[in-house]
């Protein structure tokens, strides 16, 4: 993509309710757009990273068997009166009910169990059916009352949510496991450490897992283990300190605030019961279908991942959710044959990298000043800055400078494009 | 994808209160399940046609300089006083208005003028900021009083709507003839016909251009003309007749029923104006911005294609987007090595057209009729069926049928993968 035509500029200023990170950077950058609290548009740039998140999670989810489908967001009231939580006070407080057309009850998907589960009863007959794994990725809804924290917390925010059914809980837990180990997988390629973390479990199930990103600006409080691999939620242990010893005896823990990005649930019958969701075991009897739900978020993904990635200068992105791997520079000269020798070198090195399939962005306004440039680089973000200027050319060269490195090297034109390749590649 | 592994299974018979070829055949294939009148999830088959039918969209926006954003669907109610459509009768029917948190008026997105003039004017300074192109592709909502025709008329429905800002009238136009030729190239390579049709252009403009696919299951009356490739609808035209002259003397006239699958309008300053959008010009004097707005509904277009391409058997999908290229059926024998023989000569060539990125599916189940896989393949409409069977492997074939003709041919298996090449990238 060319700047020039990008038809959003990076801001000199975020709104001063932007007090997070995420929620300055991404605004400044042109990433996302506020409309209202907690609510926002993806600009073109946003869009991409939150693709590309949607992306990994998409490949890991298929991995374990995942099939995706797309649910709707405007629900009728049923499902929920069926299950019980269209009255529940706690749900009441975060589902937007309102009534449709005909004076008819209808609410905003905050969660969809309700709606998955006769969904997947229409085809589940016998236990040969199953497991199945269903999962989609959609767009939320929650009447937040306070929605903060830029797109962390927001009253819309796109989500990742699978189901599974099960014949026994025995299968339950392996596949649970699974789950588990596909979301390490996730975080992992976004650039994030997300911990495993003991949570209650509701109603019923022992303990479920939310997955922690350890973070300054966190509204959850966790405790870590000595091995920085595992944590719990105050919630369920709010009598652990600092220092004190961990529930399973591994040493001591680290008081840390964090951000949840994923969480994990063993719903068991909690949903298939009321709906009556049996299936025929092999001697013909009807047998209660056994139930997981697992959500991430993509949205929230997307800001901590600025959370945990940035400088006073702006974001750092990992290469694999970068909206664009390298952001070519070209800067302007007095010479007009020195000019032109600038702009056709970064236009063909541009071409260049977009025939190799490598995601590329290039500042090729003319007018705006050097400075300006790369304070833009710099905010946006971007993994490889490439400069062509008049210096770096008398040196047959471009200057290459890796985001959040102080250093900057001259790398001669002949052989970029192969050094390009390899540090795109390269994890 | 292996059949035995898919969650869904065809349906011997559809609701009741599903009159409409698309509502029949998508819920008997297992494309769509209704959750309630106007509102339904897609399940993987039907996921794999909308996305398809949105690929093509968004390449043919792109192409046109479109730059792709998403806005929410959760709406404050400020910018559509802005506008004064929150009072205005007609949008206060289909608009699902209601209150969020803090008692604060919202509403859910039914389309985005309001959202997307606001947020463009943030970027647009001066004349050399113009033009914008920016679409977007998304779940609306519209709270029809009486949803029907199965996904042809949703409460909740795909969308790709693109806007344009403009400094010239002159200029608005100009892209506007460039929407209408894009739009042509996306209903063609979706495989239906729909036809550019004069309609009212409302408040602000002579005339806008729905583009409607002549079928009898349509709900719009329109006049094509004798070329065939040019309408009027009967609302901007209450005297036209059947074969009487067209408005533009070109010969006498269709009646049609057709459905409305986009709609392209000249808004002018019908928003920019209520939002003060302006730019400025050359000489440094403010001048009000000009708007286009152009609509395609990807899940009506799902419907309309089955409207366009079934027989009494079930659905044809049009190659571009058909959810899979090949249908293998492998069918089953008596004896166990040939059964085997069968199995083998399926997977080998399941894998290899998987390795060849072809979208394959297989019927790989064991104990169901060949009676029942071959009506479930008619149903399910993928363009190229081929058996394997212990008849044709006594011939060392595959059975070769194009759904919708009537033919079916033996073709070697040395070679066939070539063959099925050939066909899966010829028009």
């Amino acid at each position: 993509m060319k700047m020039s035509t990008l038809f959003t500029k990076t801001l000199k200023d975020a709104p001063q309710d932007a007090e997070s990170a995420n929620a300055k950077y991404l605004i400044r950058g042109g990433f996302v757009d506020q409309h209202m609290a907690g609510v926002y548009s993806y600009l073109p740039l946003g869009l991409r990273v939150l693709r590309k998140i949607q992306e990994i999670v998409r490949e890991e989810m298929d991995a374990i068997g995942g099939q995706e489908i797309l649910m709707p967001a405007l629900l009728s009231s049923e499902p929920w009166k069926t299950s019980g939580r269209w009255d529940d006070p706690d749900c009441k407080e975060v589902m937007f009910q309102f009534k449709g057309a005909g004076d008819r009850d209808v609410c905003l998907g905050w969660t969809h169990e309700e709606i998955i589960t006769p969904l997947v009863q229409k085809f589940v007959h016998s236990y040969q059916d199953l497991p199945v794994f269903v999962y989609q990725i959609q767009d939320k809804f929650r009447n937040e009352l306070r929605a903060k924290s830029g797109i962390l917390r927001g009253r819309e925010f796109n989500m990742k949510d699978l189901y599974s059914f099960h014949t026994t809980e025995e299968e339950l837990e392996e596949y649970y496991d699974k789950v588990l180990e596909a979301y390490r997988r996730v975080f992992t390629r976004c650039g994030i450490v997300a911990l495993p973390t003991e949570a209650s479990g509701g109603a019923f199930s022992k303990v479920s897992h939310e997955f922690q990103m350890p973070t300054d600006s966190g509204e959850d409080v966790v405790y870590v283990n000595q091995a920085g691999d595992y944590a719990w939620n105050k919630e369920i242990a709010p009598d652990l300190k600092d220092g004190a010893m961990a529930p399973d005896g591994s040493g001591p823990v680290k008081e840390m605030k964090a951000i949840e990005v994923g969480n994990i649930f063993k719903l068991k019958t909690r949903f298939t019961e009321p709906f009556k969701m049996t299936y025929m075991d092999a001697e013909g009897k009807p047998q209660p279908v056994m139930m997981g739900c697992y959500g991430i978020g993509p949205s929230r993904v997307v800001g901590s991942i600025v959370e945990a990635h940035h400088d006073d200068r702006g974001i750092i992105w990992p290469k694999s959710v970068a909206p664009f791997q390298v952001h070519i520079v070209s800067l302007s000269a007095k010479d007009e044959s020195v000019q032109d020798r600038i702009r056709t070198t970064a236009e063909d090195l541009y071409e260049d990298l977009r025939k190799e399939g490598i995601d590329v962005i290039w500042d090729d306004r003319t007018g705006v000043s050097a400075g300006a440039k790369f304070a833009d680089a710099d905010l946006m973000g971007m993994p490889l800055r490439l400069v062509i200027s008049e210096k770096t050319l008398a040196e047959t060269s471009a200057e290459w400078k890796i985001r959040g490195e102080a250093d900057a090297r001259l790398v001669p034109l002949e052989g970029l494009m192969e050094e390009i390749s390899s540090f795109v590649s390269e994890k």
